[in-house]
């Protein structure tokens, strides 16, 4: 179990803090994230990864020279929020567009996909790429739907290395899209992990069982079998993904993950079958990786992902990097990054705004106000009912997002801004500060809302109807979402993308909507 | 728990072919360890390490251009043998001498010392360094009996740096004493680790609870004492060491130390207050790590490690070195070996024997036949009594051993050999297939009972009787043991040392001493 923190909800960021002292010869830390602390070309596409917390090296371990960019660290297996990952990238960006990487679960999906809507608005050639490498999240024609576990490491390299070669944002793209396309991963889990704090794991397995198909959030698996020598354990991971293989492929790119209580021992002792096994199939094996790449805390288990190898694929995959986790090759000659940085969206400077708006903005600081009000209030039995599916802190977030989005109003209304403004940064606001899903989901809410409204005009009737339409569009199309005219209720809502269906929704992911 | 695994006694020997085939851009494997894959320049230093295996990265991790030229390791937590040593060394050699590091446990000290008077006799300088740096197990005053825990990482930096600069083996060896009088570290466990195929772990802490103090072969600390808050842990870790700083020193390195289940975010929590307290202290805190260096299989806790720099010790722990777990500065350029890894001592070529040495020797045949013979029938009562206090494995090992001196003599016979050659060989093959404490001893005993013999005569009575002091001179002295003419025993015997005192001798160490 997690033993070593203070303040269980400080454990994150602390651990981002120090891991930023630890390694500022690759690192500086942001708010929220790591950036470079090396100089990059100006022009270069910028490579920006992230996610939750809990899994180190993933993702803060991947900066450096030929990999990442930049790093966004959210709460410990929670999405970071949208201003986060905002502001990390325009840290990171560079004038040559941000690729955007992260796994596909529901809250990074919402929180990176409505960044690089902000982003674009302010002129950054953003694009976003969710990693699906998790064979046992959803079958291969549905391969959209699934989670990304290990093969993130390998989609970041590939993106990285295409942005260090010097590939622009539309290259660097359609490579990375086809790296995903072509990375599969199958785990297994012997002991569930523990969040700091908590009282017990999020999930145990039985004695001498193992979970197969095990995500990395504490989601247990699909099915449980008896824990197996390791030379049946390398044939059932091999076989899996090898069913996947696509016709003519030759060589593949392996990374042999642990998730934190296994140790590299048994991932060397797998190694053995695992890399006989690849040859036996006519594979040659390139730059192979075992270690502990994308942890779950000190979950008990593994995983193998192959990444089938291309000629283009096999040029990046075996490409010079340099990073705390992974190192390949030469050094880079680098020099210490020299420009401060300064909290980017820390200054609020609005268009002059008319006194009819700015009156209207009041208004909406009034709304808020009721809004904070009624929800300080419920913050207990909205915990309540959290506690039943997930982890009891939605009230806690509700409660601190509402909160710091008047404070944000207030803030805006006092320099003068107008109402569209004001609901804006009031949203912003709510998703920074609540983080999670929930978060994400309000602060669209909000700041699409806004965009109905205006600095010049007071707010009329229609604008109002215009923004609560506009507010549903938004999380609808951000979410991945299908609203059922017939039935008057979500048919495939935010949590029915491939991370939180079924029974993966029970835990972590679960947490991720309900209450992260 | 250690999970992945086929037959257990295979363990070790399949993670080290593993780990080869993995890293093979830096080492090569050979028969009980590997050697650095790419060349290295005639007439320098070799620095070897080795212990036990469980331990990754230590000790094959470390080997790399700036740190170690080779590693051997044993079985799981047990000593490799001498002949495995020097196996290992000769390969290493570049006639520059070799440096020999190793944690100071019963069997390693043996072993490797063992190991480095046979090379000395072929002409090989061997000077040898023992690790003491775990303040938890001896006084201050008695800091030579202290173990070596992670502290290892940092002397053997030192010394790869030191080589790698140039330096000659004396001033290799002197700076790399002073490494270990100025490196010191204190840990804590809040779970064992167990044995592959084990029912249970080494030991257990009580739920909520820590253990001051502990080892890495499942020792349990010296005292337990309820969990804390990671800042008063940090505290606690760095004022234990604080007392030790010597008169003067302002600059340190560290490495905070995770050993298997303690994850690297925790370590990276710890070390915001372990930086912050070192500097309040007075300190600059240069080129610190946080991170698993010494493991000890799936162990949970983590250890602090101070080395106490002056100039030339600050120049070293920060030179460069590009090894599997630490990397530092640019990178070496470097080429592939393409010297052929022959076995060293396969070839059997002995010098002329007279006849009479030669009955003599078939005389040493007979006698080893029958000892084989007895302790085959007495395998499982061995086993039995070892089980009391060991791994129950002590039959297995002598059976072994005995079995493997039979064969080696036979064919050191069957090639001419005079009785010395054949005893000598005798030894060297027990050591090396029982390994562990009790096959060091053996093949100590055996060998050095082979001095008092020759190639050219018959054994004569009192050849025989001054072969048997030998003997015991040998065990004696370089198991540092001392014999009490008064009581008839050992007052300080093998298992006296550093590891093997008081309540450390119940687990693995008692192990190395009674079954490994």
């Amino acid at each position: 179990m997690t033993t070593i923190f203070d303040a269980p909800e400080d454990f994150a960021t602390t651990a981002l803090a120090g891991f930023a002292t630890i390694y500022s010869r690759y690192v500086r830390h942001v708010r929220g994230g790591v950036v470079r602390s090396t100089k990059v070309s100006k022009g270069k596409v910028s490579v920006v990864i992230g996610g939750g917390s809990g899994h180190y090296p993933a993702f803060a371990g991947y900066v450096g020279p030929g990999l990442a960019d930049a790093a966004v660290a959210g709460d410990v297996f929670a999405s970071p929020s949208t201003a986060a990952v905002a502001r990390v990238c325009r840290h990171a960006d560079q004038g040559g567009g941000i690729l955007l990487g992260f796994g596909n679960y529901a809250g990074d999906v919402l929180n990176f996909g409505v960044a690089a809507e902000r982003l674009r608005a302010e002129g950054i050639d953003v694009r976003i790429v969710p990693v699906t490498d998790d064979v046992a999240s959803a079958p291969m024609d549905a391969a959209a739907k699934r989670r990304g576990i290990a093969g993130d490491l390998v989609v970041f390299k590939i993106a990285g290395a295409a942005a260090e070669a010097g590939m622009n944002l539309d290259d660097v793209e359609r490579v990375t899209r086809h790296a995903n396309d072509r990375t599969v991963s199958f785990g297994v889990a012997f002991k569930g992990c523990t969040l700091p704090g908590a009282g017990g794991p999020l999930f145990t397995v039985p004695h001498g069982q193992m979970a197969l198909g095990l995500g990395i959030h504490g989601e247990p698996g699909i099915k449980e079998e008896a824990i197996i020598p390791a030379k049946d354990l390398a044939k059932l991971l091999t076989e899996k993904l090898l069913v996947e293989r696509p016709v003519g492929t030759t060589k593949v790119g392996v990374v042999l993950n642990g998730l934190g209580a296994t140790k590299y021992e048994e991932l060397f002792v797998l190694w053995t079958t695992v890399s006989t096994l690849l040859k036996g199939a006519g594979l040659d094996v390139v730059a192979p990786e075992a270690g502990e790449f994308v942890t779950s805390l000190d979950m008990q288990g593994c995983s193998l992902t192959l990444l089938w190898l291309d000629d283009e694929l096999e040029t990046l995959w075996s490409a010079a990097c340099d990073t705390p986790v992974l190192r390949r090759g030469a050094t880079f000659a680098t020099e210490p990054a020299t420009d401060a940085l300064d909290d980017i969206e820390g200054k609020m400077v609005f268009a002059p705004a008319s006194e009819a708006s700015k009156e209207a903005g009041k208004c909406v600081t009034g709304l808020l106000s009721g809004i904070a009000a009624a929800l300080k209030g419920a913050e207990d039995e909205l915990g309540r009912i959290d506690a039943q599916a997930g982890d009891g802190d939605h009230g806690q977030g509700m409660r601190r997002g509402s909160a710091a989005a008047l404070d944000a109003a207030n803030a805006a209304v006092a320099a003068g801004a107008g109402a569209a403004s004001v609901l804006a940064v009031a949203g912003d606001a709510w998703a920074d500060r609540a983080g999670g899903t929930s978060g994400a989901i309000w602060g669209l809410l909000l700041r699409s809302w806004s965009n109905a409204l205006s600095d010049s005009d007071a707010i009329e009737k229609d604008a109002a109807v215009r923004g609560a339409r506009l507010a549903l569009d938004g999380v609808t199309r951000l979410g991945r979402a299908a609203w059922r005219q017939d039935a008057g209720r979500c048919a495939d809502p935010v949590c029915g993308n491939a991370g939180a269906r079924g029974r993966f929704g029970q835990n972590a992911v679960g947490r991720l909507v309900t209450g992260g």
